[in-house]
This record gives structure tokens, sequence and C-alpha cells, in this order.
């Protein structure tokens, strides 16, 4: 990695801390670098403005001028009411450089951005940044497809069971495993289980973690009835398509949900919580989702990363493109 | 690891080579050291005869003069018509020292051997080795426990399934874990497997891996009836105390015997072959074992290895003890 692809990826960390608070904004990352060093930072702030650049150089003032900006989303050229076009203050800004982590699919901006910071004579790189897209999932798949990237959880033992045959399910995994589910509730817009899985398990579903109490993402059942109160209902999987501002969806189970997402093929990302334990003759994780042969379950998953959670292991998969992109 | 220690995982790596054709006897390694260089090995020829000191002293003939000797398991001390005790052969090599790893709990040895070369005036220093305990894993499981040591295989998806609902099971693992499964059975003495799984699928269990198809282990199934040519029946898991000779004993399913031998609290080891595919309601790789309650289900597992083998991944877990031996 190249020091430009590590500033970027520092960008792209700084633009978690906007996770979920940004929406309906994308949450970017901005860091303004001079010989260097860090002259100022920035992320989108709760609501979606400022923007990631106006904060960072807002903060560096004068330090901006001869600097360079590393931003994990091209800036926009749309101005708002709620404030200035980036590419606008980017080309006031005095800046040397601006080098950006991804392309903004946005059609307000999608290119022009980058083309005015250009026509104003600062030098401007493109760099195809892994740590960015990645900072930016959820917002690329809603502009790409038109739709929440979606994260199915699904936390089992070894041998892949969600309870007991009684529906005994309380614990399979640990404390800190189950911490990091609040954590990454926190991180989501919007949270959904089954309809059998409200009924049966009552589940909160919110985020119960010290100072992440008020960041409980929306709660979702999928049913084509009424859904109770504090919950919304979505009657198929791909009803996802009308969630409107919601980038990050996490879909808790149980196995007839993960199936119904499975079968509509609305599955990007799987996070598997294991517990060291055996269960035998449990409930499956996974209802029956259509396979229809085994040749076809192959070349479908790829295992991105793995942590040791207490006695646990978390395992993230991301569902490999079937052509390259 | 300070140098003894380091000497007696290099014996216990040697002593893998002579498993499992040292049965009836157990797989030892030896080295001769001398200033720290090596100056000869042994490991137990096939049939159990020479033993592994014999081999190294054989080897080393004047050059064990002064020289340590390192061994994984305490050598006999009991003539048989098939040779001399050890002991007495360590005892007049002229050795300046040696180190055991592992005492023999066979009531003819037991402390034996090692008391008459220390009588001899060499220098004795008896260390546990984890090493060298675990390449004698199947000895020593016989000997305290009266019975092999079982391993479990189980080759699965991510949602813990070993075939889709119709009962398609080719492949779930690809070609480097199906091999890594004929490398295992090739060390074990027997293989088992339960008789739906017998009579549903007609696997040959053999080994087919070059150089070693010879080393195809027996076979057995287990069945209150009778069981069909080339194979032997074992009519429950607490029959194997009865498995005369049988170390290492590999049970490669399906779900019924896993679970028979897991509700027996017969399975030491257990081996998770997992392909990164989703099945979705398709055949559990575990049968009900009688758990009762999921807290039951803790505490018993531990991970001490993982292997990656092409797209797929390699799981060991031993069984924890339920007090310190």
């Amino acid at each position: 990695m190249n020091d430009d692809a590590r500033w970027l990826a520092a960008a792209a960390s700084l633009a978690a801390r906007a996770r979920p608070l940004s929406r309906p904004n994308p949450a970017v990352g901005a860091i303004v670098v001079r010989d260097g060093k860090v002259v100022a930072r920035g992320w989108t702030r709760p609501g979606g403005r400022p923007h990631a650049e106006a904060v960072a150089l807002a903060a560096a003032g004068e330090a901006a001028r001869g600097a360079t900006l590393y931003v994990t989303l091209e800036p926009c050229a749309h101005r708002s009411e709620r404030g200035p076009a980036c590419a606008d203050l980017v080309a006031a800004s005095g800046l040397a450089r601006v080098v950006v982590g991804c392309g903004d699919p946005d059609p307000r901006t999608a290119g022009s951005g980058i083309a005015r910071i250009r026509a104003a004579g600062i030098a401007l790189d493109l760099l195809a940044s892994p740590q960015a897209e990645a900072s930016l999932s959820g917002y690329l798949t809603q502009k790409r497809l038109g739709r929440p990237e979606v994260t199915l959880k699904l936390a089992m033992s070894l041998d892949g069971c969600i309870a007991l045959a009684n529906g005994e399910s309380q614990w399979i995994t640990g404390e800190a495993a189950r911490a990091h589910v609040h954590a990454m509730r926190a991180r989501a817009d919007a949270i959904l289980v089954g309809g059998a899985t409200l009924r049966g398990d009552a589940p909160r579903l919110d985020v119960r973690l010290p100072g992440l109490q008020a960041r409980a993402p929306e709660r979702w059942v999928l049913t084509r009835g009424e859904a109770p109160t504090g919950w919304r209902a979505l009657p198929s999987p791909e009803a996802i398509a009308g969630m409107a501002g919601v980038q990050y969806l996490f879909v808790e189970g149980g196995a007839d949900a993960a199936a119904a997402f499975l079968r509509a093929g609305l599955v990007d990302r799987l996070l598997l919580y294991r517990a060291p334990i055996l269960i035998g003759g449990g409930r499956p994780a996974l209802a029956d989702f259509g396979l229809a042969a085994l040749a076809r379950a192959h070349g479908q998953w790829r295992r991105d990363a793995q942590h040791p959670l207490g006695s646990d292991t978390l395992e993230v998969y991301t569902r490999i493109p079937c052509s390259p992109e």
C-alpha cells in the first residue's frame, strides 16, 4: 500500500464514525495532509451536513493552502439549501492536490465534482480504494441497485443450529459475541426479523451498549400482515427497494426470514457468530431457500475476515460477484 | 520452548511416521543428540519392532557414548520374544543422558524403565511434552481408558448440512479437503460409519492417495445386524472397548452414528471440514444426541487448530477434560 492508499484507508476509518448517523447522506471521511502530517480531519455530521470535506477544510483554515485533501467519496457538485457544493469549497480552498477514493454515482455529481476541482487548477487523483468503497458499501448499493446493502446475521452452534429442538436459544453465543451484535445494530439503519421470530422470541433488537442506546435503528418485521407498535412491516424481501434512506439493513433471522432473503438473492454479507458447542437435532439456522443442486451452492461466498469473540468466532463472508464489475 | 522441549517435539514429529503401522505397539520417536547435532534417529518399525530407541541406538553405534537420547515414551522394561527391553539397551549404551516425553502407563514398564536407566548411572529427565503426549494419544487412551481414541469427522456447509434434502452430497467439500480425509484415514487403525450411511452411500472408505493405498484401515459399521463382506459390525459405541489393537478410530458419520458416539461421551476429537456454501433446509450433520439444555453444551470443546484446504477450512476441536488430569 503506498502513501496515498494509506491516507485513503485512514479517511475510510474516520468515515466509520459517521455511520449510520449521516443518513440520508453517505458516511464520508476526509483528511488534510501537509508534509506527511495531518492538518485537519472531518467526517459527515449527523443528519448529513456539513459534509466531511467542509468540516475538514473549516478545521484546516489557512493551513489547507498547498496541502493535500484525502476524501473517501467524490466531493458533491450540487448546491443545496443546507450548504454549498463541496466541489466549490475545494476549488476555492488553495489545496494543491485532492485524492478521491471512490467516484460518486449520484447523477447530480457523477464526475462533475472531479471536473470542477480540476478546472480550478487543482491536481486530482481518483484511486479505487477498497477501504473507501467498503466504507460506502450501503450508499453505493442504494445508488447502484436501488436497495440497501443486506447483512444476514446467524448465531449458531458448530453444527449450524440456532436453538434446541424445544426452542431454547439463550444463549448459544457468549457476551462478547452478543455485544458485537449490538455494535453491528448500532451501525445499521434498519434491522429486520421474521414474523415467527418476532412472535416467538419478542426480541427487543435494541442497542444495549453504553453511550449507543440512542442509535437503535428502525425495526422491521417480514410479514404480509400488520406490524406491532414500534415495528414496520416488510411484505417481501424485494420490498426493501422501498426502504427510503436505509443504506444498511441488518437481517437477524430466523431461519425462514434468512431463507427468504437468500431465495431472493438479496444477501450481500454474512456474519456467522459460531459458538464452540454441538447441539444435535436442533433448529437449523437456515430453512430451504430453493437450492436445486450442490454445484449451484459453490462459488457464492468468500470469507473476508475472522475474529475471536471470547470463546466464539465471528466469520464475515461476502457474496462473490457473478461477473467482474 | 527450551532445547529439551524442542528435541522432544522433533522426536514426536518422527513418531508420526510410525502411525499407524506400529500397531499393536505405540508409535514412538527417538533422536540421539550430541553437541546440539543429531547423531541418529529412529521410529517404531511396522508391526511394532524394533522399537524407536533400538533403531536410533543401532544407527548411532559408538557415537551414542556421551550423547543424549530424546524419546517420546518411557523405554520399555519388559523382555519379549521379539527383542530385548529398551531400558537394558539404553543402560548399556554409554549415553550420558536420557530425556523422556511421557511415562509409559503399561504396567510392565510404568516407571521401571526409568528406574533401570537411572540405576545404570545415566541422568534421566521425565518432561511432560505436549507434543509427545499428542503423538501417543491413541495409545494412552487405550491404556488409560481401555478404548481407542475417537475422532469424529464432519464435512459440511456453513449452515451445518451434510447433504441436500434430496440426499445429494457429492460434493460439499473440495479436492484438497477430501484428500486430507484420505490422509487422516491412513493414520487411523479403524474407520467406522453408521448403518444408514453404509446402505445409502456405499462408501469405500479407502485411502486414495499415491503410495498409501495399502494403509487402508479396518472398516467397521455401527449396526446390531450383520456386517457385509469386508466390514466388521460394532453393535454400540461402547463396544469400542473390544476393538483389540485399535488405537485410533475415525468415525465418518452419518448424523446418527455421530450422535450415537456423542451421546455415549465417546468423541475425543472433532474434525470439521467446512465448505463456504449455504444449503438451507438440508440434512443436518448431527442427529439428536440427548442434549437436555444449552448450558450443558458449553465448555466441552476447544479449538486447537484451523487450516485452509483450498476454499474449505478444517477446524480441529478437542474435548475439554471435565477436571484437571
